[in-house]
């Protein structure tokens, strides 16, 4: 497989069916042939593996490379003689200089200004569920700060004296007196595929699903604050959500995801601290909704007896529907799944053993079942689910696949606990039309061309 | 409460009972007297809780300030009024240069060069249980290298032909291909909290604890390697893991655990790359086991019908017992907690409500059970567990705590799905002396002295 780095694509070449010893034939005559250098330097160890029978029990490459006699191949790697990097050479590590391609990446043209925009995160790169903090997702809508920790403040308050009678406002400090839960969860952009809907089939899973990412979220219950403060939970049935930077994002939160304990106002992502991009030192975490309610640089939080109506839940944040109507406060988001190897933009280079693998999905609670098709949706099998799987978290799922060189159509399927079954982009569109943004949660097709090669297309 | 950066201490000074409105009306005060300039300037928005009463349903500070009337407190922060940083100012990310002060660290003098060292993880500013990988500890034998990945290669080998019959030499790329594995596990150092056994409290939890880290690792199954390789399980009931770093890691690893299919060929740590300091590409994963058999830089796999006896499992990481004798191959790491917050070097400014938290592991399974005490282990309160709780993996617990002003001796025992009961040091002492260097599993006491200030202390 060819891809932008090393092994991000995680594909590669490999002897049709590697899973002999032809291989390890193979790596011995190159390295006494000389033909390919760097496994001789490299790897002279490789050629020693004939000899290791009747070798002593913990036998090195250095000593029975000796043996075999050939001074070139006496020449170990230089991380194998030398002394290496101390401990600490920076305070807070960085990837290997191999990974520098997988980065976040800016769609060109998908914005007027890159402080209103999006990166998205390299998921064809990613394994597992945790997202790393330096590869979530970014969607600023007028840039990202850095904000004094000791100077924020959060400011609890209701719509009238009688819906919050002891309107609060705490310092970061205090509310992380308070108790604190840890939670996994997801963040998908409502705007996520979006691009989908016009049938602008972009090219990688990078830019198709790439504003999703989930993290180990720590905080306190919105609940317990809004407790502390006195609310009105007969009359309080919504709150607002406002952030400090200059976009002045506020969104209306249901109360009833706030009386569940659910809603948390975060500090902690991760393990460490909310990075920057992210909100610090404060924004709203609200499972199973579209991130655009997990406010950043998060303010002030105002409990209220009807929905808001701010710019950003009437007039973004919509769905145009078929009639010309649109369908406000869709928040949710429901059950989804991609493929993230193989998908548009890696190569896969011979046929033979493939370690599919992806990602699902559900606002409404766990992902139950994934399945997979290498058809185009006419037989599915059903994946291997990573453990453990969590409510409003993303489910890493994997399946075996032998491809034999044909063109495929692979998709992935995800069902969650409700019965809820990610729909064919037809059958979306059907009820939904074409002129959305935000809310596709279709199923994903990839197309594996003879030549290896893998597209984003869309079924009929 | 008193730390070397603005939040990582999470125990700030606050009112004596800030959970009603008195830390409002004091910052209304301070913002109309001035007394306290940046609450003037960088919150204005706090002198409008009582004014919002019969304000707009949206009300923003800056609008609802300037009905105050006061020039002075119409200027909002900068953050709020201007356009931040765009998207991509750098494709990874970093931690807010307000959190600069959260680091691993070295300790100095603990050795005599920093290529064979170890840097602490900063546990005591950490959340959950995700350590982030730029703040994974560290622990080299000869220093840490940027191996290139295209060019390493993993040998699988017996110790005779018979034992493993078709002896193999993967690429990363090939092995990136086998089906993967994607799971929770803490890492932890033999030696970790070994400088307690001779009595020498180190002041902070970082340097007592913070040789321990968790991650989301993801490879493949040893097992799955060596069925390829056609290994004998009968006769071959031990694993040699071998790196290819300078100081020749070797340690043995019985079989038992590579059939349960536990331990991994692991490239993925945390959804990305294992970083260069953690082995980069590939690392043995062995939960449970402590962390000198995880060897790093992984190039070959033995399979043996004895234990190997390498200098780093017969010389070092071994357990001098009080007759004198040196107990080998102990690498499970047993029960054990350490409290977090409050812990070594904090300072508690105030009486009142603090969250105590902290974490408890098992290299045996789950933690089932962890009690808090706050008098020396005479009475205990059961913490709340977050989930998920993983086998051989960290879990976080929290328990509310009101501070009455009082001297108090925190400690935090945990207990295993085993039944194990992590002791208390005396308990340990008894059976193994104080020679020891790894394997201190004791309950760990932190005292709270009047002024507020945090120690590590030893009770006898």
């Amino acid at each position: 497989m060819r891809t932008d780095h090393p092994t991000a694509g995680r594909l590669v070449k490999a002897p049709e069916n590697f899973l002999d010893a032809d291989g390890v034939r193979r790596v011995f005559d190159e390295a006494r042939t000389g033909r390919r250098d760097f496994i001789r330097r490299a790897f002279a160890a490789a050629g020693t593996a004939g000899a290791v029978a009747a070798g002593p029990a913990v036998a090195r490459p250095g000593a029975a490379a000796s043996a075999d006699g050939d001074p070139d191949i006496l020449e170990l790697p230089e991380h194998t003689r030398g002394l290496g990097q101390p401990v600490v050479t920076d305070g807070y590590g960085k990837p290997s200089k191999w990974e520098a391609n997988v980065q976040r990446r800016q769609s060109p043209g998908l914005t007027q200004t890159a402080q209103a925009s999006v990166s998205f995160a390299p998921l064809q790169s990613l394994f597992g569920i945790v997202t790393p903090s330096g590869l979530h997702f970014e969607r600023h809508h007028q840039g990202w700060w850095d904000v004094d920790p000791s100077k924020h403040r959060l400011m609890i308050n209701g719509s009238d004296d009688r819906i919050v009678r002891k309107p609060l406002v705490l310092t970061v400090d205090e509310l992380m007196r308070l108790p604190s839960v840890s939670r996994f969860h997801f963040i998908e952009c409502g705007a996520n595929s979006g691009m989908e809907w016009g049938n602008v089939a972009v090219p990688t899973c990078q830019y198709t699903h790439g504003m999703l990412s989930c993290c180990e979220f720590t905080g306190v219950p919105l609940r317990t604050v809004l407790d502390m403060a006195g609310a009105d939970y007969r009359r309080g049935r919504f709150v607002l959500a406002e952030g400090a930077d200059g976009s002045s994002m506020t969104r209306t939160v249901p109360m009833e995801l706030v009386e569940s304990g659910e809603v948390l106002l975060a500090y902690g992502q991760n393990g460490e601290m909310l990075r920057p991009e992210n909100g610090y030192p404060l924004r709203l975490v609200v499972p199973g909704v579209q991130g655009v309610s997990w406010v950043k640089y998060l303010r002030r939080i105002e409990v209220g007896d009807r929905p808001y109506g701010t710019k950003d839940e009437t007039l973004h944040y919509v769905d145009l529907m078929p009639d010309g109507q649109h369908r406000q406060y869709t928040s949710i988001q429901e059950c989804k799944s991609v493929v993230t190897t193989p998908s548009g933009g890696q190569v896969l280079v011979g046929r033979g053993f493939y370690d599919i693998s992806g990602l699902a999905w559900s606002g409404r609670g766990r992902v139950r079942r994934v399945d997979v098709s290498v058809d185009g949706g006419r037989n599915w099998r059903t994946a291997r689910l990573q453990t453990p799987v969590l409510a409003k978290c993303l489910t890493r799922f994997n399946l075996d696949w032998v491809w034999d060189g044909r063109p495929a159509l692979v998709q992935s399927r995800a069902i969650d606990e409700t019965g809820y079954v990610q729909p064919q982009m037809r059958q979306l569109r059907a009820v939904r039309g074409t002129r959305s943004i935000y809310h596709n949660n279709a199923i994903q097709t990839w197309l594996v061309q003879e030549s290896g090669e893998v597209k984003n297309v869309q079924l009929q």
